[in-house]
């Protein structure tokens, strides 16, 4: 393990074998002091600010190009224990530079314990659901446009259907079609009502928005109608938010991937380990099969960067979803396992009236998927 | 023009002609109800808050595929004037496809005025420094893990040798090597003796950093100290932030590109157009030919998409940055024109003991520099 003062960041590169070690040398000195080493008088911080290259690794090649790995040990005292610093020290110029990839981090554990990471985690998502052995599930009340009403006439239906978690549509603000506070009352007593009826823990997570401010009212006022986790985007929230509302909040955060795939960090690290430590209980990310265009191989590496032991850090709650149907339920389950929580959104809409039917088969896969994946694992 | 219920977003994506239509309306759907539109059922929704494609266009080949130009006319009330929302809408989603890259943005005047652009702008800036007819020199206070006393020692030699505007290296935040608010109060001091003695103006921009509580509180501070501009990196700090603090906090607001290279988002747009929105009165780039890739034609662009006219909107300076040199003052001047700001960091220290007189060779140049392109101007 690395040095105690220092974080260690892998980038990926494509340069030509002949200039990585000088490529890796310009991104050591942009992620620390910004200034060429000649420029650096002050011994101290030469010494102890200067990040450093720790290892050069070829990669694959890719087309005319070469690829290097490449570990540069970042000083954590740059840092200051803060979420937004942590980001531009990791990636904020070099994320100008096409050719570069943030692709992990790894940290001394006094930054992981400074950040936290989940709050809930799995085993607090599975207390506030009473869902202990099995998968979750979770559907998205969409589209928007939809009046306060008619979205609370989808989260009753989801919730009667028994499906545990009831998100926003994550275009879902504070918009005239749908007012926050409107909206949340609606959704909330509709899932309270059904709750009651069959004796469940349904969960309605709506989307928090807007500065830090106004995500604090709507987490204030959503709290004071019962609602005990939310949806939020750290990349379009600002990490820095996200880390406040992880540890003031009380609720649980359930991150979306909304602008992160535009960020040249490699989604295991960004949606799995960063979203982690930033304090997220669950993360949602387009699972491959679906609209978007990831591997089966990432979304593994993200649900593992998730669950995976991380210093003293909860595990978070991995949500494949984007484009997902009933069909797949239990083979997503063999590929994720039963600490997953399955996203189903426009597949069990297009259902139209057979909305609840289609409901209650995404409910009974997920059920069925969990036992058939124990048993799995028992054999 | 556009109906005023609509912005209209273009996006360029890579795929194969008999795609495109296809492709084009899927992006229509993803970045509105993200729904098929078979399960939107609302005839409102369907009419008022869907995407529309607009147009599409054929751009050059790339490699083996070919680039398409879409337009899609999106519902200015999925926004709700939010700054956050207004990403998500343009690029929540849209940001993981890989083939997809936002290109630009046009919005409806009531959008335009809701967030309003910049309080100073260009006009704000002269006023604050006193420099009416030529262009704008900056620097930056670095390496960062120096301590209080040494960056004000260069603070004070910056201002001395007649720099404008003395920023904090973005890598400076709230460390325990150089806390906020002994720095700020020891550089604006520094900055403040030299004014007084010499009559001049310049500037110090601390850089503010964390969630919205922190940044707010550090403004504060610094405005009791004296200060009237921060560095801030909206891509970091979330844009909501940015723009409440734009709305509230009463200093002028220096746009830095941390961590927006890695969103696939045209720099023009991003960096030029959309921190303009968000109120930057001076936004920070990577110029052609130092240290980052962007094109000749990349940074011109930005530079025109921060000053030409956009609503009612004041202008933003554009500040040529990231690897330039006191050698190349007469070139960028003679191509960015005198509205501009140049920053020059690294290269003014790397003089070591001839600091003061690189700094004012650096203040002649930019000096001469707007004298010649004034001359140019005229001819």
């Amino acid at each position: 393990m690395h040095a105690p003062d220092r974080l260690l960041a892998t980038y990926r590169v494509r340069c030509d074998a002949i200039d990585a070690e000088a490529r890796a040398q310009a991104i050591a000195l942009e992620q620390s002091v910004e200034l060429p080493l000649a420029a650096v008088r002050d011994a101290r911080v030469r010494e102890q600010v200067v990040g450093r290259v720790q290892a050069i690794r070829r990669c694959a090649e890719h087309e005319h190009e070469h690829e290097h790995e490449v570990d540069i040990a970042l000083a954590v005292e740059t840092v200051g224990n803060e979420a937004g610093q942590l980001m531009n020290m990791l990636f904020g110029n070099s994320s100008l530079h096409e050719e570069v990839t943030l692709v992990d981090v790894e940290l001394p554990v006094s930054l992981a314990a400074a950040f936290g990471g989940p709050r809930f985690g799995i085993d607090g998502l599975r207390a506030l659901t009473g869902v202990r052995d099995r998968a979750l599930s979770c559907t998205a009340l969409k589209p928007q446009g939809l009046p306060p009403d008619a979205l609370a006439d989808l989260a009753r239906a989801f919730a009667e259907s028994g499906i545990d978690v009831i998100k926003d549509d994550h275009g879902l603000a504070d918009q005239p079609f749908a007012p926050f506070a409107d909206r949340v009352r609606a959704c909330q007593r509709a899932i309270d009502d059904a709750n009651a009826r069959q004796g469940r823990n349904a969960l309605y997570a709506p989307s928090v928005t807007g500065d830090l401010d106004a995500m604090r009212r709507q987490i204030a006022l959503a709290r004071e109608l019962g609602v005990r986790v939310v949806l939020v985007a750290p990349m379009i929230a600002g990490v820095s938010n996200v880390a406040h509302l992880a540890r003031e909040s009380g609720v649980a955060l359930l991150a979306h991937p909304a602008l992160a795939g535009a960020a040249r960090i490699a989604p295991p690290l960004l949606i799995g380990k960063l979203f982690r430590l930033l304090g997220a209980d669950a993360t949602i990310f387009p699972n491959a099969g679906g609209r978007f265009g990831y591997s089966q191989a990432q979304c593994l590496a993200i649900a593992a960067a998730a669950r995976a032991p991380w210093h003293a850090m909860r595990s978070t709650l991995p949500v494949p979803a984007g484009g997902m149907s009933v069909e797949r339920v239990r083979e997503i389950l063999g590929r994720f396992g039963k600490d997953t929580m399955l996203l189903i959104g426009g597949s069990l809409l297009e259902a139209h009236d057979a909305l609840r039917a289609r409901c209650r088969a995404f409910v009974e896969a997920v059920a069925e998927g969990s036992i058939t994946e124990r048993a799995q694992h028992a054999s």
